[in-house]
């Protein structure tokens, strides 16, 4: 199934010369795959290489969403960003999905505004896969959402399931709730009422998962509010990257240890393969009606293009239509009431 | 400056096997420190080597608390529980302080009960150390208190510095906010909330630290909801054994692979010896009036004997005293109006 993504060529922190390249690399992957990029066409066109296919277009647009922008001024004054014009793709059917590494809070704002939300979703939230020892995991609010409420984290488990289920072709995705284990009070009173709602839900609830559950593979889908999430993604960059800053400078200590370092080279990189962060750069924007996908600010060409691939898999495989369904499923025997 | 510190020997997943060990060996590293052993005393005697110099007592306590007993069944139907009779002890000021690798929501329950809190403080918060890139952090609240309200977090970081201040003889502590940084809305309305009660406290508020931060060392202090602070602390746990999985499994791949671990074995121990989680080993109870201190559960003896360390210290340089001090320092003016 051919597959057009719009990319938003200016957002994030190195703009066209990190999302260009990424996006031509995302072509030659993926010979389905047609991409339009957005953005200043004075600046994109001269990194075209001209042996595209027919599968790269350019679609100019004026303005840029600055990373420290506020989403409502973005919102209301920027109509030709290249944020905006990459969504309005979306929402025209030209593209069938969408890539920005641009300022979060803008991107949703935009996004909700554009395209709406589903039927049954309040608000939509922002979904990464992480790793762990036995695969990887799908994590749900990462920040779009804070103080949620139960349903708030009964919809996240709904999406992120359904996510799974389409994507993976899993049956049955596990779907865990975040929670801390063994102290006084087991949770605070949103958890326990979520945990209530996901118990009935008729997912495949596992029930809580605590933080080191996450990493060690309890659950396919981890739901929690997006302040919790947040602070776990968060915290997890700055313990690998302090614990990455450790073992080079230990490795850099003296003349041994940088022959220690020389011989051990080969499995440090390996390591660093599959610890790497980049692979599983690009969150989605669940619960709109349309595939939004948020790239690390940071991203290089490698990771930039790891977010074509989650916005690729997600359009391909009909999430959005697929969450859309089971909203409907779910809502249809009340309104029989 | 002689101190005392009673040591529930019952608790923990290892017992007296892991607890005597590390008192013994503590007497020894602190010339100023006896410790009196808590618990069956049949258990305990025959792990005395008889050369202890009058600094270790043995106190019987014919109960123990299991690590998943319920904190309230705990609470009423134990009381002569290892960690009751240790807790005692610090009431009755027979010893400066105690600790305990026992069931967490016991050990608060019991503590709360039998110590009382600090004027000026609702709930004790459970405040740990975590290494940073540029040394380490203080973290509270780790799981005492879900839902905190902005008055809770004010009171943790006034505990917190005071603690810094004292311990480690830092003048003004810098204390953070645990938050969320670039999306639409920075923070739930609490955390707003307590920024402005940090802002007007006259602690050296620094403002926001994201997740990341926390182990860039961006503050001395950083406060948190204990659900937050739970999950931070459990997804830490939880990455840093993955990545050891990780690392551990490319050197085992094969010959090559172990000979490169060989070479680079001096090295990677070193980097374990600095990222060891066991060396932070020892959370305060802060707010009570007494020294309380948490192990974890599963601590060997180095572990609990840095927890043993952290109770010494926090008595040793008054922390109870001074946070006592803050407080009603902040509580006069309002009195005099």
């Amino acid at each position: 199934m051919a597959i057009t993504i719009a990319v938003d060529c200016m957002g994030g922190d190195h703009g066209p010369r990190v999302t260009v390249p990424a996006a031509l690399a995302a072509i030659q992957r993926h010979s389905d795959l047609s991409v339009i990029l957005v953005g200043l066409e004075d600046q994109l066109r001269p990194l075209l290489k001209g042996d595209e296919g027919g599968r790269v277009a350019i679609r100019h647009a004026s303005e840029v969403v600055a990373m420290d922008e506020s989403p409502a001024l973005a919102l209301r004054s920027k109509k030709d960003s290249s944020m905006r014009v990459a969504i309005n793709l979306v929402k025209s059917g030209e593209a069938q999905g969408c890539v920005s590494a641009g300022n979060t809070g803008a991107l949703m704002a935009i996004s909700r505004f554009v395209l709406k939300t589903l039927p049954g979703i309040d608000r939509p939230a922002i979904c990464t896969t992480l790793p762990t020892v036995k695969g990887h995991v799908h994590v749900l609010d990462l920040g779009a959402n804070v103080d949620s409420g139960p349903e708030h984290l009964l919809q996240f488990g709904i999406m992120g399931a359904t996510l799974v289920a389409a994507v993976e072709h899993k049956e049955r995705p596990t779907v865990g709730l975040l929670n801390i284990g063994e102290e006084e009070i087991k949770g605070n009173e949103v958890v326990k009422q979520a945990a209530e709602l996901l118990r009935e839900s008729g997912l495949n609830f596992v029930g809580n998962v605590e933080g080191d559950g996450v990493y060690m593979g309890d659950a396919d889908v981890v739901v929690c509010d997006g302040f919790v999430g947040n602070v776990a993604l968060k915290i997890s960059e700055g313990l690998a990257q302090m614990l990455a800053t450790f073992l080079r400078q230990e490795f850099k200590k003296n003349l041994f240890t940088k022959l220690a370092a020389l011989a051990a080279l080969p499995v440090l990189n390996a390591f660093k393969r599959r610890a790497d962060h980049r692979r599983y750069n690009g969150a989605c924007l669940l619960g709109l009606k349309g595939v939004v996908v948020k790239s690390h600010g940071s991203a290089d060409p490698f990771a930039f293009g790891n977010a074509i691939n989650v916005a690729l898999e997600t359009a391909a495989n009909g999430v959005i239509e697929r969450i859309s369904e089971r909203m409907a499923a779910i809502a249809a025997p009340q309104e029989n009431v």
